[in-house]
C-alpha cells in the first residue's frame, strides 16, 4: 500500500472514530459492540472498518483496518468479524458508509416483530427518504447468524430497497447511507422509530404481521 | 441586504446554533429533524430560520437563512420546509422565537390524545404561565400535513391562546416564546409534561376527551 | 452588608451554580424550575438562594440572593418564590443546604402514593442514613400549595426525621443535608429510589398505604 | 510502603478515578454508591480500592486505598466497606479488576428473578465470552447481606464460572475482568442485558425459574 492509501485510511479512521464516539455516547455501542465502515475505493471495493475488540468511545484515527470486498484485511490488522457483511452491504446497496450498533430498542422491538416492523404516518419517515403519510414502511428483521455469508444472504433476501436499514434479531441494527453523515442520520432516524415503537407498544409475546402485508 | 442585516443574521444564527445543539443533546433532533427560528425584524416580518438538511448538533452561525412572512428566502439559501409555519406562528402569536423538535414523548402521547392533552394540578404548568392548581390546561394536538398552509390553518384553529405550544400528531412539537430563551423554557416545560404523561399512562388505543371538555 | 458578606454570598453562589448545573444536566430542572440554597449564617439565619426565573444550567456566582429566616431578600435581588420553604427546612432540620428539583419520577410516583412512599430492603437506603434491611423507610408526600406557610406546615407535620427529603405531590422533590455535597447525595439517592419504584410498579390508580403503616 | 508502591497506588487510583467517572456519568453510582478495585500485586494479594464516602464522579488519583486479601487497609485510609468482597472476588476468579455499581436495572430485574436471570440467543452474550446462540446463560442473583463474609460465601456458592458477574438483590451489580478495561466492558455488557430484560418484561410478582434449569 502506498503512502496515499495510508493517508486515506487514516482520514477514514478519524471519521469513523468520531462517528463511533457519538454512537457510544448514546449507549448504542456498550462494551466493544458494534462496528462502522466507510468505502475508500469503489473499484476495487475497499472499506475502512473499525478494528475488532476496541472500546468504540476511544477509537483513534489509526484504529481502522482496510478490507476488500470479502471483508478480508488487505494490509494486516484485525477487522471486526462483521467486516464481510459491511462489504456486502456496500456492494449490494451502493452505500458509502455502514453503521452497526447494538441498541436495546432494536433488539427489544425485533423480538416481537419477527416478520418486519411496519411504520406509517410518521413525519420522521422522511428522514429515510419515505413518505410521511399513507404508506406502510417496512423495516426488515432477519434472523441472526455467526456465518457472515448466511447473514448476508438473509439481508439480501429480506432487504427493502426503500429502507436503508435492517434489524438483526437478538443482535442489533445495520443502517447505511451515501457517506458517514447520511449513514449516521439514517441510523438515528431508524433508532428513533424503534424507540417510539417501544414506547407505544408494551412488551408481549412475538407478533407476526397478518399475511398480505408481506415484506417487499 | 446591507451588511448590518448580514450581521444580524449571523448573530441570530449563532443563537439558533447554540439552542439547536442543546435540543440535539437531549435527543429531540435526531437525524436532521426539527428546526428553529428567531424574529429579526417585525415590520416587515423577517425571521432567521435554520437551514434545511443539516445536523442540528453541528450548526454554525452561518447556517441560518433569512425568510419573509411567507417563509420564502429573502436573500438566498434553503430554509427548512417548515419556515412558513414558523413565520405564521410569529405573526399569529407575536412570538419572537419558535422551536420545533421531534420528541418521542410528543408523538407517543399525541397518538392517544387526538383531541388535545389535558394537564392539571402540576406546579410545572407555571412554566408556561398557567395556574398550578384547579385549572385544566389543554395542549392542542393537530393532524399532520405536508402543506404548510393547511398545517397553519389547523394550528390557528386549534391553538390555545394560553398555551405557547402545539403538538403535530405523528410529527413533533412546536413551542414558542418572546425570545429564544423563553421559547427554550416553554419547549422544556411542555416536553417535561409530555414525558410525565407517558410515564403515568401506559400505552393503549387512542382516547378522545369526553365532550364538554372541549378545546379553548 | 459588608464586603466579607458579599464574598460569602459570591462563594455560595459559585457552589450553588455548580450544583444546579449538575442537576440541570440530569433533566431535573427543566425550564427554570427548581431552586437550591445554602446556609451562610446560622444566627441570625441567612441563606444564599438561587435567583428566580433563571436557567439552572446557566447560573453564575452572582446569581444567588441572600435571604433571612422568612425567605425575604436581605440586600435586594429576587429570590425564588420558595425561598421561605428553604429557610423553614434549614430552621426545622438544621440542614446547611437544601435542594429542590422537578423530577418526573418524583411527580409520577407521588401521584400514586399520596400517603407516602415506602422503601424496604434496599442497600441504597444507607445513602440516606437508614438500614439496608428489615425496616420500612417512608418518604413523605405532601399536598402542593402556592402558600409557603401552608406548604411549610404540611412539610413540618409530615416529615420523617429519619429521611432528609419530602415529595410535594404534583410538584417535585425537596432534599437536604449538612452541606451542599451531602444534600446532593441525598437528592441523588432519593431520586434513584423513586426511579426504581417507577420501573418496578407500573402506573395505575392512586394507592393508599394500609392503616397501621402510618408515617413517622 | 516504599515509594514505588506509592506510585503504583497513585497510578491505580488514576485509572479507578477515570473508570468511576465514566460509570457515574451513566447514573450507575448515584450519591456515593458503588466502588471499584484493581489488583496491584498478586502475591501477596493487594488491591487498590476506591475510598469510602466520596462522590464517584469526583475521585482523584489519591482517592484509592491499598487493601490486603481480607479487604483491610494496608497503609491507612478508609476503603469501601465492600473491599473484602472485592478481594475475595479477585482471589476466587483471578480477576485483575472488580466493578460494583448500583444500577436501577440490576435491582429491578433481580427482584423478579431471585433464582438467577437467564439470557439466551443474544449476540451481546459474546461480550462476556459466551455463545450468541443455543445456550442458556445464567447471571446469578444472590441475597444481600451487610456481612461481607456471608455475602462472599453466597457469591462463591452461586457464581457461574462462565459469567463474570453477579447481581446482589436489592443492592446492585458486581462484574470483573482481567483488567479495568475488560471489567468495564463486562459491566457494560451485563448492564445492557439487564436493561433489555427490563424493557422486554413488564414488572410483576417475583418469578422463579422452573426446576431443571438450575444454576451452574
Amino acid at each position: 500500500m502506498d503512502s496515499s492509501s495510508d493517508l486515506a485510511l487514516t482520514e477514514a479512521g478519524a471519521v469513523l472514530a468520531a462517528e463511533a464516539a457519538r454512537f457510544a455516547s448514546f449507549g448504542w455501542m456498550r462494551g466493544t459492540s458494534g462496528n462502522l465502515s466507510m468505502v475508500t475505493s469503489r473499484d476495487p471495493l475497499r472499506l475502512a472498518v473499525t478494528a475488532s475488540g476496541l472500546d468504540k468511545g476511544e477509537l483513534t484515527s489509526s484504529d481502522a483496518v482496510l478490507v476488500d470486498d470479502s471483508g478480508a484485511a488487505v494490509n494486516g490488522g484485525r477487522p471486526s468479524a462483521e467486516a464481510a457483511l459491511h462489504a456486502r452491504i456496500a456492494r449490494l446497496t451502493g452505500a458509502g458508509a455502514v453503521v452497526h450498533v447494538h441498541s436495546i430498542a432494536a433488539v427489544a422491538v425485533a423480538r416481537r416483530r419477527l416478520d418486519g416492523i411496519v411504520f406509517r404516518d410518521l413525519e420522521m419517515l422522511k428522514g429515510v427518504g419515505r413518505a410521511a403519510h399513507h404508506e406502510d414502511v417496512v423495516l426488515p428483521v432477519i434472523e441472526n447468524s455467526q456465518d457472515m455469508a448466511v447473514l448476508g444472504d438473509r439481508l439480501e433476501a429480506a432487504r427493502n430497497p426503500l429502507m436503508p436499514a435492517v434489524v438483526v434479531a437478538g443482535h442489533g441494527l445495520y443502517a447505511w447511507g451515501a457517506d458517514p453523515r447520511q449513514a449516521r442520520h439514517h441510523t438515528e432516524v431508524v433508532e428513533w422509530l424503534l424507540e417510539l415503537e417501544l414506547a407505544e407498544h408494551p412488551p408481549g409475546p412475538p407478533r407476526h404481521r397478518p399475511s398480505g402485508q408481506g415484506q417487499p
